[in-house]
Order: structure tokens, then sequence, then C-alpha cells
């Protein structure tokens, strides 16, 4: 299957994050190919670590002596110090740097082409987002209301390409009543089949369903469901016709999505500084109508600004000091002191199973559970900076996730392991802690090792059993799902979460590159994890996940990037290490990270920007289906204001037939919601 | 006199340099008033320097006795360390940190309000660059020639907009044909005035001037130097008609200017990706014609890319070592070298007073040497990147001789200073260099005092005089200048070297603000610096300096992120000289550089993009005087190309009249030359 069908059939987002597979693969197989093959006997060979034992005055001494395992014997560790066999790893290291030069570029250039190959030609949902612009920051006005301001200020701009303005509402209140007409509606839906059901079974007792109007159906009133959803339906239409009504008139924000006739001119609008004060009416290319943050849209630039400054101090104490609660947490959570503070659960707690599994897991559960938690809490933190897109917050998210694990586990493993794992020999010996140091390192390999090998087996394991979903969905379908609609809806797959997915799989790739040289042995294991990633992903993204937005691939910039600071961070622990390893010309290795830092600003300039901007020369381009301002204004009229009332879609948009097919295409092309 | 009247006259790069002075005036005259009035007295009253030097054991002890002056009694450092005093000085920093905030934030958004302005309403000069777009990066093509290829892209990216393309050339053959028919034409009005002249005292025997024609007119055959320049000119209109032929037929490179037929169309194009290659088609806002490096547009993005990293390298050996060769070369540098390599001029070095002098100030010499060629050096260097105009060049020069001078003498004063200058008190007491440490910082501020009013009274002293001009001018008056051109030219007053002025006058504020609070008596002296260079540049922008160039105030930004760097900087200082001073409340300080660095991401987001790119509402504003496409084309013909040719007019660009007018528009704009 070509890379052109996957886009077309699963969305560029998930080439995107099928890519970083393939080019992780790429990368990990042609290192092997030196690492393993060459490298690896003159590592074994090396015999370091039994000579080091052997020694008079160590041999036999169980303080002095190292311990070690074969994967150590495998290492760069085993090596003796300042041996001139260090050059193959100097080659080793140029072997790498040029295999991901090479390969991260030839990515980085097929995903942009796809790009500019999806943008102009993958139909009308693809071009939709190119007539249409975001305006945010719009200044206050006295003399005109928002429609007409925006109005005239784009057709003295623009004039003759300048085609129609919506102004953005909150859309609190109309999503909450349109939010429980369709409860009702699916409520009335349900009621409905049920009593077919029952009347199918048994015509004559049949019982009509009766609910509690109350809370949660358990107290109140008891009615008859089906008249009462009838009922209620029949005056939530009109509650809702005027609130649709009054969103318009009264509840306009500083936002507005400006369509214009020409897509080179809503390209150009899109890039360009329209107002003379720089922080008002300020452009972007509108992201796609699913992967709009409608609540967003108003936040101003400055509160924007102050937003982004309190979200990155929390981010920044997040990835420092996250760990530490935990760890008190996790401290405390035994349980004896979750019977003090449960006193009435006692008696459960004291059953033969139930205590022992707790005893066992309870430290271990709230690390977990507090761990699961960061990814989500680090995505609402995003959310709140006041991004405009999903994919952006998908983005934001994925970076910060990506430093917290960079941190936490890349940094506070290897030092912590390194400094401290070893501290009894140090302290009898301080002269050794250089040579101690040396040793340490390629020892951390042995856990990372495990840590890739578990986050593969178990995590994707899981990914491919499915087996919790398959549980719900047979649960639900036995007791719960009466009508159609409530049938699809239980088995919705949901999509990719790339903010939490993109880092961990970094991860991997970070310290697949951190010990490539160092521990070649490390690579088949990143090739596993890596491979097994390609194949279920894949076949996640084409059969399985309905994704939730369509960026055009702007995760790839992200995931290029992050390799290459994980070739950077590789380089620069070698260069140090080297220096551990007494080896005088490790000096030749220092061009290596300025060649790195070199490729970055390379690949920066040159593919970066046909991520961020669409080119006039592709914006022009024709297309198979050109969509008319009806079918664009549609695609853009959030779900709870899309409806059949005449008033609302007179001013605020689409014309009948256009809402038609809007909701087909909602249908086919997933969930669009008010997020 | 407003603003507005010095933009109008002297231009908006002259204003942004004069605003220099004027936001440094208010900022020290606003800290005067907290820190000359309240904090100075705390300081005076302090006691602590006589107070230390009265202790037992230290009295009459010339090792451990501290030495001061009365300088450094009107320092912080005069107070007792841990004193409650010192709160008096807290005080002063939030003072001095909010008068800078709102100083800076109404310069800078003035100075942006004066740049709209300009953009939209000060004629033609002004408004003759909005037309045009600078396309570099043109993709080789086999099909068609520059020109057509040229026009076809734009043609079809922006039909009805697209005007002309004018395709640029290397104009190193036909500028120096240029040059010399310049060169011979001179020469006849001069030997034809000195003839007149001859006449006129004397008609019988009055001589027709004659030359030689080899080498700087020492050899060669003696001719008549009327006769041959009217042959020789005769030769050189054919020849330099055909060189400017061949140019434009043979000499196309890889850059263009695009000019619209709309000012909103071009601003729009400068600021948008045209070609799916990100990397080719590169537009930028044109710069304005006198401002072009022409010899820089053919320079391709890759190669931009390595000159660039080479430059940077280069900046970086120069910003830390360069001081270390002057060194060296100035301790070589004595008399006796200099007998040894010259000895064909020790006569010369034998007379007493030539003795006496090269003895004494041949050392500093060599330092003051090497020191004026640096920033030609640096301005040279950021030349060779690839900058499209001199305005760029200009600016990057200063950024980096402001590394240098902070790098060197700001922190090369004051750390050598502190840690070496008491060097020997140290090894004598070890314990002590906390306390010494903190008693040199503020000492340092004698040092920057003499520094500042060195450089105001030397500098600006022998700017005011301008006796060296007058000088030379008088000599040429005398003996060389025969017609008016040669005596405009003799007095031509040049332009200012922003480059080199503006960082000198960015270190005295570097050096006032981080001594504002440690010595307020500083702030008088750069009080009286900045004063006198504001009267003086103010009368030298007003009545001597002829612009080079006209970019808008682009320097501006420039200037105010050095300013809020300068700020960030003396907080850093202050907060760690607070906690050397043993001061228990210093964390109270933490807070004014993380508002520093907020301050500086909101003026680079709300202010800065006024000055890098011009907004589609101002461009659309209506002008006093629009010009013709032919004017506009004119304006960006070099000089060297545009001439009486008939032939290449019509094939290069300007029509006979606007030429005309161009000719004059120069005559009055100053000197545009091919750089």
């Amino acid at each position: 299957m070509s890379d052109t069908e996957l886009a077309e059939r699963a969305g560029l987002d998930a080439l995107a994050y099928i890519t970083l597979f393939k080019t992780g693969l790429k990368i990990f197989g042609a290192s092997l190919l030196y690492c393993i093959i060459i490298e690896l006997p003159v590592n074994v060979t090396g015999n370091y670590y039994t000579d080091y034992n052997k020694q008079p005055g160590v041999l036999g001494d169980p303080n002095r002596e190292l311990q070690f395992t074969n994967f150590d014997k495998m290492s760069m560790g085993n090596v003796k110090k300042g041996s001139s066999r260090l050059w193959t790893h100097v080659i080793a290291a140029y072997w790498v740097a040029f295999v991901c030069y090479y390969i991260l570029y030839t990515s980085y250039k097929n995903m942009s082409h796809m790009r500019a190959q999806f943008l102009s030609s993958f139909g009308a949902r693809a071009t939709v987002r190119q007539y249409a612009v975001l305006v945010t920051d719009i200044p206050a006005s006295e003399k005109a209301d928002r429609h007409s301001q925006v109005d005239s200020f784009f057709h003295k701009l623009h004039p003759g390409t300048f085609e129609r303005a919506q102004v953005i509402t909150k859309l609190t209140k109309v999503d909450k009543k349109y939010k429980e007409k369709e409860k009702v509606r699916r409520k009335l839906a349900h009621a409905e089949a049920a009593y077919a059901e029952a009347q199918k079974k048994n015509t004559e007792k049949a019982k009509r369903p009766q609910h509690k109007t109350g809370f949660l159906g358990l107290v109140g009133e008891k009615v008859d469901t089906i008249d009462w959803c009838q009922k209620r339906l029949a005056e939530l239409g009109p509650e809702l016709a005027e609130e649709r009504r009054k969103t318009v008139a009264e509840r306009t924000i500083d936002a507005a999505l400006v369509f214009f006739n020409s897509r080179a001119i809503a390209t150009m609008s899109a890039q360009s500084a329209h107002a003379r004060k720089a922080e008002s009416w300020q452009t972007q290319f509108a992201p796609e109508p699913r992967d709009v943050i409608w609540a967003n849209l108003g936040v101003s630039w400055w509160e924007k600004f102050a937003r982004q400054s309190l979200v990155y101090g929390a981010t920044f104490l997040i990835i420092f000091f996250y760990l530490i609660p935990i760890t008190i947490v996790s401290g405390f959570s035994t349980l004896d002191n979750l019977k003090k503070f449960a006193s009435f659960l006692n008696p459960v707690f004291d059953i033969g199973p139930v205590k022992a599994i707790l005893q066992a897991f309870l430290p271990q559960l709230a690390l977990l559970v507090f761990l699961a938690i960061l990814p989500k809490l680090l995505l609402f933190l995003t959310k709140r900076e006041g991004v405009t897109s999903l994919s952006h917050a998908d983005r934001g998210c994925a970076g910060k996730y990506y430093y917290f694990m960079v941190f936490n586990v890349f940094l506070g493993v290897t030092v912590a392991g390194s400094a401290f794992g070893q501290l009894k020999q140090m302290t009898e010996n301080p002269t050794g802690i250089v040579d101690l140091l040396g040793s340490s390192i390629p020892q951390q390999a042995t856990f990372f090792i495990t840590y890739i090998a578990l986050s593969g087996f178990v995590g994707y394991g899981l990914a491919l059993s499915q087996l919790i979903r398959v549980v719900i969905y047979l649960v639900k379908l036995k007791f719960l799902v009466k009508t159609e609609e409530e049938k699809r809806d239980s088995w919705a797959p949901g999509s990719f979460s790339y903010g939490s997915t993109v880092p961990k799989d970094l991860l991997i790739v970070l310290l697949g590159l951190c010990y490539a040289v160092i521990a070649p042995i490390i690579i088949p294991f990143c090739i596993v994890y890596l491979g097994l990633g390609y194949i279920i992903n894949k076949n996640l993204a084409l059969e399985v996940k309905v994704p939730e937005y369509e960026s055009g691939g702007r995760m790839y910039p992200h995931i290029h990037k992050r390799f290459v600071a994980s070739l950077f961070i590789a380089q620069l622990t070698l260069l140090g290490f080297m220096g551990i390893m007494k080896f005088t010309a490790t000096p030749v290795m220092i061009p290596l990270p300025i060649l790195t830092v070199v490729f970055h600003l390379f690949t920066k300039k040159c593919l970066e920007p046909r991520f961020t901007s669409t080119a006039i020369e592709v914006a022009i381009q024709e297309v198979s289906e050109e969509p008319s301002i009806q079918e664009v204004m549609a695609a853009y009229t959030p779900e709870c204001m899309a409806g059949e009332n005449e008033d609302v879609e007179s001013s605020f948009s689409p014309a009948k037939a256009s809402s038609r097919e809007h909701e087909t295409a909602l249908l086919n092309g997933g969930n669009r919601k008010v997020v």
C-alpha cells in the first residue's frame, strides 16, 4: 500500500504518525548493519570487565569486583580505556549521523510532497479551508455592530475578492440547548425501540417505558417516556431556534471567519499583516472545520499571551517536580493508611486476596494513575493556552509530554543510575569515580532495553487485543443498545491521541539513538518496537480509528525536530562518554553535533515553511471538485448552529441544500463537536 | 521641532537614532529623581568603608585596609552588609524597571506610529518601494530565458495585478565601464575649467593641460588632456552601451524585482509563500532603491546559509579572541622593534620629539588602530553574509559590535577588575573573597564613569569640531577643485554609520542601567553623554549628514531590544550583588528579571511586526503623489544602467521622461551607488 493510498484513506495526520515508525525503522535498520555486524564483535572481544576483575587486589574482593551481565559485555564499556578499538565507535557515530541526515531529509521531503498533493487534489474536503481565513483580535468598535464592522473592513482591503464573513459567537448556551434536544431525541428513539421490541414479544402486556424526571432518574414524578419526550421536543424546537437567534444577534465575540472567492487571495491574506496595529485583525490559515476549538477563538492576543505564560510556568513545574508529590503519595498509599482513611471499608480489605493485591500494588497503582493522568492534564493545559485548533493543542501537548519524559525517564534514570547506583563502591574508592561512571552509563542500557521491551510488548499487546473495548461493547449491546444510532456510537473507535502516543514513541527513538553506539544490542529491540508500532498503527489507522480532524500532517515537523534533537543529545552523550573512556582522539567527534545543528537549520528553512503555510502556487491549482461558497460556509457552521431553522440559516449561513450536504458530510467525516 | 518634522527633513532612520538618545535621557532623568535624591544620601551615610578600616586589626595595616575614593563612598558598597537600608535599593530597582517599561513602550509605540505615517504619506519616494517585491532564488529553467520565466510565473499567480518584472543582472563589468566614463568626463571638465582659468589670467601664454597616459600619470606618452578626453569619451559611449546590452541579455542572475499595479497585492505578495518548494521564489519587501546591495541579490538561499554560518563562526572568534592578538601586537610594537624592521627610517626615529612620541604612544596606537578597524571589519563580514540591503547590513554589524563591546568592555572589565584586581588581598585572606568582590563591583563604577566621560567629551568633541573634515576641504579647495561638481563632492558630508555609532551609545545605556542602583553617581554622566549626543546628532542629521538610504526606522526594534537586554543584565547583576551584600530579602528582586522577559515578549509580539512588514491597511491609504510604473521602475534602475541610451531603455526599463526625473531625484536624494 502506497503512502498516497494511506493518506487518502486515513488522512495525512495518520500518515505523518506512521511515517514516524517508518523513518525510525529505516534509521535503526541501517544502523544495525554497522553497529551489530562490525561494532558488536569489537565490544564483545574487548574483555575489559573480565580482565578488570582478574586484577590482583580486585579478584575475590566483592566490594571492588565489577558486576556485569552478558548485555554489558556487548556494550562499548567492555572495551579497554583509551584503546584504539574505539575508532570503530567513532566510525559508528559518523555512520549513524549520516544515515539519520539522509533518511530524515528524504522522509521530510516526501511528507511535504504528500501535503502539497493533499492541499491541491484530495477533493473538496481539503479545499474548503483554503477559501477561509480566521481573523482574531477584532478591535472594539462603537459605531457599527461586529457583522458590518468585519464586512466593511474586508471590503475595503480586499475589494472584489472578499465574499462573506461569519462572526464567531459564544456557543455555550446554544450548545447546551442543542445537546439537551439531542438527548431527548435519542431518549425518545430508545423508548420507542424498546416499546416496539416489547410489543413484538407480547403485544398485549407490553408496558410503555416510564422514567422519573428528577435527579439521575432516581427521584421525582414518574412519567410516560414517549409522551414526555414528544412534549419536551416540541418545546425544545422553538427554544433552540430562539437561542440560535440570540446567539447570532447578541453573543458575537472578537473573531470571525472570512471567506474569499479566490484561494490565492485567501492564502496571501492569511499570511499578511492587515491592520496598522499589529495586535488587531490578526489573520491565520483557518483550521479545518472539525479542527476548530470554537471556545478559544475569542481569546484576545494579550489574554493568550498571559495564559501561555501561566501554562508554561505550570508545565515547567510539572516537568521538574511532578514526580516528587507522586513519590510521596505512593509512599503513603499503603494498605494501613487506606484503612485509617476509609475504615468503613475494613471488612472488604480484610478479605484475603483483596488484601494481598492491595498490599502488593497500591504504591505502584498511585504512580500509574498519576502518570496516566499526566497527558490529559497537559492537553487540558495546552487547550487553556487559547490555541485555535485541536491539532495545535495535540502538538503542544506532545511537546510538553516529550520534555517531561526526556527529563524524568532519560535524564533521571541515567544521572541517578550513574551517580547514585554505585554509590557504595564510590565511597570506598573515591579515585575510581570516573571509572565507575564510565562503566555505569553503558550499564543503564540494560534498564532501557527492558523499558523498550515492556513498552512494546505490554503497550502494543493491549492495543492489539483491544479486549477492553470489545468487552464494553458487548455489555452495552446486551443491556443498553436499542437503536442503530446507539449501536454505532457504542462501537465508536475514537481517534488517535497524538498528544500522548507521539512522545512515547519518540522517547524510544531517543533511547535507541543514544545507546546505538554505546550499547548496540538496543537496536534490535527498537526495531521490534517500531516494527510492531508500524504494523499495528497502520492497521488501526486504516481499519479502526476515525480521525478527529485533518490538519494536513502538521505533526510531522514536530516529529522531525525531535528526531534531530535526539540525534544531537546522542552525539553529546557519546562525546562525553568518549572522554570518560580516555580516548585521545575524542575531538574528532566535535564536528558531529555542529553538523546536526546545521542540518536542523537547513531543514527548518527549507522544508518547515511548506507545512506552516500554503504556497500560492499550490492554492491556485485546479481541483477536482470546487466547493461553492455556501458549501464552504456550511462546513464552517458548528453542529449546534446548523439546523432546520429557516430564520437562522438565512441570517447566519447555509442555504437549505448545502446544509443537507453538510449533514451527510458530518456522518461520513466523523464527529464535529463544540470543543 | 517635532518628530514629524525631523522625520520629514532627515529621514526616519535618523529619527530612530535620535530617539535612542531621547529615550535614554528620559529613563535616566526619571531614575535620577529617585536614585540621586533618595538613594545617594542613604549610601553616603552608610559609612561601611570608613567603619571597616577603623576595626581593630585592620586599622593601620595597609594590606587589609580598603582603598576607596569619594565616588566609592557614594555607591551601594558603602552600605553595611545585610543592613535594612538595602530596602532603599530594592525600591530603586523597581522604580528604574517600571520607568524603563513605561518609557520604552511609549517610545516604541511612537516610532511605530511615525513609521506607519511615513509609509503612507511621506510622498512618492516612500511609496515607490510599496509597488515592488524582491524575488530571490529563482530556480534554474531550461525551457525559457529568465525574463520570460519570471513573467509567466507571476502572470499565473497574480493575473491582473502583476505589472512588470526586472531581472537583476551582474553589474560588475558595466559598472566598471560606467565609472571609467564618469572619470574621463570629470577629467575633461576639470581640464577645461583649468584651461579657462589659465586663459583668463593670461590669454596668450595659457598652456593647454597635459598628462601622461601611463601608471598614475607618472609614466607613458604625454598627451593633450582635453583632446584625449574628448576622444576617449567618444569611444566609451558606444562601449558602455554595448556593455549595457550584454548585461541585460546575458548576465542575468537568480533574482528579480517584480512590480505590481496594486500596493495591497504587492504587500501581501511580499509576505506570502509563492512556490511549492519553499526555498525557491522567495519574496520579500523590496528595500528602498538606494538601500539595495545589488551584488548580493543573486546569492541563493543555501549559499546565504553557508555564508551566514561562516560569518557567525568568525564573529564568535572575533568577540572572544580579538583582544589577544591585539595585546600581543601592542606588546611588540615598541620603538626598538620598529627600528629593526624599518632600519632605513632610523634617522627619522632618532629625532628627539619623534622618538619621545613614538615611545609613549606606539603600543596604544596599535590598539587604537585595531579597534578602529573592527566595526569596518564587522560591516564587511555582514555584507558578505548576503544580506540584500545596506540597512540590514548596518543592523547586523551593530548587533555584532554590541556583543563585542558587552563582552570585552563591560564583562571584561567587571570580571577582570573584580577577580584579579584585588588578587593580592585575596591570596592573603582567602575567606574575605566574597567581601572583596562585593566591594570591587561598585568600585568598577569609577572606571566606567571615566569611560563615559571620556567617550562623551573626546568623541563628541571631535565630532562637533569636525576640524579634520574642514581642513581637508580647504586643502582640496585650494589646490585641486576646479569645477562645481568637484567642489560639491569634496564637501560631501557622508551619512551616519549606524553600524558603529549605535552600539557605542547603547553600551553607555548598558553601563548606566547596570550601575544606576549600585553607584547612582553614574547617572548624571550618562545624562550629559546622551544629552550631548542628542544635540549634536540632531544637528548633524538636520544640517550636515545626507542619509545613505531610508529603511523607515528599521533600526529602532534593534535599539529597543538592546535597551531591554541592558535592563535585564542590570537586574541580574543587582540580584547577584544583593546576595553578596547579605541582604536577607534578596528574593523580592527575583520577579524583576522575569517581568523584563515578559515585557520583551510583549513588545516583540505587539510592536515589532509593525516594523518588519507593511500592513495592508497602511498600503491602501491614499498618497499625495502616486508614482507611475515607469517612475517606480526608473527608481529601481542602478545608476550605471540608467543612461541616455535608447536601446537599453526600451528593453530594460525607464522611458525618457521618467529617466530625467530620476536623475533629478538622484541629485536631491543623495548618492546611489552600486554596492
